[in-house]
């Protein structure tokens, strides 16, 4: 049987696009789309360019538990609670927010909040298919990655693992979507345009989440992680500028062999624009030694909404279900 | 002795301008700036590079009448108490706001609500410049023409005089500043972004506004008139479709010599960008005649918040207190 | 068996994306795209996001014309020769130029210049499917409409067949992409960047296209059409004043009643934005009647790139082979 | 009497922008503008919004080197032999080229090619007037530094006479017109917009320049330098994270102590953007100590035409004639 899924937060840009992606998914049925705004709203209203043609409901969980899994879709901290509800259910979630990211709560803690559910962090897969394949398999929920640590993660993956990693700067540029759908001063389309300008400056919560995957891959430090926000709609790239630990002549050959048998992460020899991988589940990765300092560069370019949430999230939801890991997001 | 001038209204995106521009003037003194949110808050720390270094204050007529003049740039409505009181001190006032531009209150009913103070309507000067020099020069309150009837009337005044305009569309387009610094859904950069649509169909408040200036110059009839939002910052063109009343094969000469002595409105032989004129007083205009259809059509650009606003408020300053038109904004 | 196909002129922007919709449509093979410039690379090495692991070749017709099907995507006046050429070979057609859009040589030259295939433009057949989809069922030339004619005559069609179109102004806006893939001072960032201006004034090459469409309709009129060049990559927006010949009371219902059947054009209730129809084969339409002055105002928006050229040629690929009209893309 | 100035190679956005600013200045008079391209346009034709109405000229030395000084704005290479010749004459000039910017030849040549005029380097003053102010004063040829030069070098000189770098790597960000006019693929606004890439990846031309200026303040190193295109006009961003060689507590301090004295550097509390700096000759800095990696973090805005090349060299001009250093450009 076609397993039923509601996504929850389905107002906000990534919950919007994973409802388009469900909708047209040949293995999923997309039954229900929530929101905390805009409840009543025909969601193809105000994302007339996604053509899911449900209304937004208010979150009951009587009825939207009633499904295989969900996507939720809320703000840090608001997710925890509604994870939780669906896990008792034994709903299958992926959550889209940094609540079940970190596996110390402590980290959590000082980054964000106390945690809410701490008992669950245990049960929870970190959602980066290409290092988590079999947990995820398995999970009951996916703890989908930011976006930023996404690119991150797969551009520093095969450094950290071959231990060539001493000091690594994070540079990174994003367009606006990643900052959400609330309408302010910095998302203002006369604030943002013709502009440029960091943010986050110096403690960006994606900063742990990063180090904390780093670690796992046997790099374990802390980073300088500093992101840019940039005058453009979908797209991010980040520019790593790592001091290596040892000789590291043949970094180009490094990565094109970590990445030979991934279908969603290209090597190339040249740096990638965002553009290359917009609207794609994609991530494209150049990385380039520096002869004069021996420092090694690696640029890695995803498009925040899809490879660095939406999409991501319904790959992962392929793999826990047991269908193709490329299904419906290619 | 210098004119002393306060702006009420700075936090907004013409209202700072204005005090951008009169904080520069050699002939007056900028003396306070009022705002309604945001009072507190340096001007140069919300517009930075309008380097204005005065604190925003919440207004206190007792104080901030103390002036020679104001500009008043509250929205429509709200303006019309604020100039009334400033009218009863004797302060002049050049108003933003369409509260005293349409010379018929029930007009001004029909399309915003009833008029707060029909009384003063009598004592206000419309403030094209062009059209109304000496009225402004005498004017106690002068009420700023609209961006787009500024280059409407602009554009069309040379035919409207000649009797030659039948009838008229007029389809015009604005960058995001001229919906104001207001974050909403509407403004959100990702909604405007690699975006483009009309708005105000078919009942925007700047028709009366038009009609009634043509009507003056002997083209009194009603018009189509359309506003579309662009993705770009500051710059708006009026694209005018006019079927003439009579033959008009010597347009481009009507033009020619009908601003012949204008500083501020260039004919120029090709159609305009909105560049041409970006940060300036200007409004550029070309005139070219269909020979298939013999319609004419016009286009005329100017930039929303110079022409369209700040810089004329300026310019009927000037006027106001006999300084040379150009002063301060060229 | 797969029709095989060849697009040529696959290095611009029409033609690579003609190039990817064939390389992943189910009923048809993609067998080799070539090119004037860029001969020798991949085409996804120029256009990564088109993901077409084809390398650009030298047109050869002995090999390229041994397919079934062929997408030309040459600028107008290339186009008619290697159009017959292929149509000597027997290869079915589908013309992205102009060179087979208007009926009468007469018209064509005087826009253009003297037609090179006159006797072929009886075998042509005007390829906007809404209109002709038996008569392109049966085509050996199908000549793929001009992007603004797209809409134009898609926005326009119900009142023209109604008999209520007096007159018409056709004011159009377009992203640059619709400029082509040349590099020119036209086409340069900096020039195009917050600037916005009309353009082919007034005389524009799709004013004839439109009128002979209209006509065909029972509107035989000249037109006044101009297109502005807007400041956004793809999406193009016509807005059309109408001038009723006759009462036109129910255009709203009228236009729904037109399209009710028509799975790639949408009559909407609000003004629509470029942003609806991005990426998608979709013309989107809204109507409505401006009681002031009687005039019936149309908007219609589609992507230049896709219904505006490459997945309008699919589309009409898919009528020429009995395929299902959406196939490949929807 | 007032010294006569020409502009050499006007008819590129630098040249130009430079004609506007020496046509409004008090104290010098523009008398001719020379371009290689565009020979007998005015250059109010090519750049309306400059309103310089000067008609470009073939340059003719016997002309245009009876002035009292120059700005040349060639391409690197090309600008060697015209500085030589107009030297030659005792014409005082402002390069805008690299060509003078690296006082040793050899680097020169390894980094650009061969040094066409070598001997006249040692009469070349590298022209940031915030560190050679005096030297400019009396320079006969001034070398104006480039755009990211200028905001790195500004961005970290506190530091590094502090001897407080003990490695740097500089991530920069740049809008388009830093690309030049010259129209390619890769200013094509499809290309641009929407995108994000970086380029010159690893060896930057402006990589030696940097390292030469820090190692006259005392910071003697191989850097890493990376520059991005950004879909905006005019603005460029430099990011530095310095690992520093000593602690690095008060480095607010430190630069508003270092900048309390220059009208064109602010050192600001928040990270900068740089619409902050649009049309401005200010570089503006924030610097920030990151307190988990010890990194200090600086980031440094200016306007490339501006303070990275045009009001830059203007204000180097007003230097050598003895003028108030913000005249004409504040």
């Amino acid at each position: 049987m076609t397993p039923r899924v509601d996504v929850f937060g389905a107002a906000g840009y990534a919950g919007a696009l994973c409802a388009r992606l469900l909708h047209r998914h040949p293995s999923f049925m997309l039954t229900a789309v929530t929101a905390r705004a805009d409840v009543g709203r025909r969601l193809d209203d105000i994302y007339p360019h996604h053509r899911v043609p449900l209304v937004l409901e208010e979150l009951d969980l009587d009825r939207h538990a009633d499904v295989e899994a969900a996507i939720v879709a809320y703000p840090h901290g608001a997710a925890a609670e509604v994870v939780a509800d669906l896990h008792r259910r034994d709903v299958k979630v992926v959550d889209l927010s940094a609540d079940f990211r970190l596996r110390d709560p402590a980290v959590y803690e000082e980054w964000y909040r106390p945690h809410p559910e701490p008992a669950l962090i245990a049960d929870a897969v970190y959602g980066l298919p290409e290092h988590y394949r079999d947990e995820i398999a398995d999970a009951a929920i996916v703890a989908n990655p930011g976006c930023y640590p996404t690119a991150a993660v797969l551009g520093l993956a095969p450094l950290a693992r071959a231990g060539l990693i001493a000091d690594v700067v994070i540079d990174a540029k994003s367009g606006v979507s990643g900052a959400g759908r609330g309408a302010t001063d910095k998302t203002h389309f006369v604030t943002v345009d013709e502009n440029l300008n960091p943010y986050g400056v110096p403690r960006h919560r994606h900063t742990p989440e990063i180090e904390q995957e780093l670690a796992t891959l046997g790099a374990e430090m802390p980073i300088t992680f500093t992101p840019h926000l940039i005058p453009l709609d979908q797209g991010e790239l980040v520019s790593c500028y790592v001091t290596p630990a040892a000789d590291a002549d043949d970094v180009v050959m490094l990565y094109r062999e970590a990445y030979a048998d991934e279908l969603f992460v290209e090597v190339v020899s040249g740096p990638p624009g965002v553009r290359d991988v917009r609207e794609t589940n994609i991530c494209r990765i150049s990385v380039h030694r520096d002869e004069r300092t021996g420092r090694v560069i690696v640029f890695s370019v995803i498009d925040n909404l899809w490879k660095g949430a939406a999409s991501q999230a319904v790959q992962n939801l392929n793999l826990m279900f047991g269908r193709p890991e490329e299904e419906g997001i290619s």
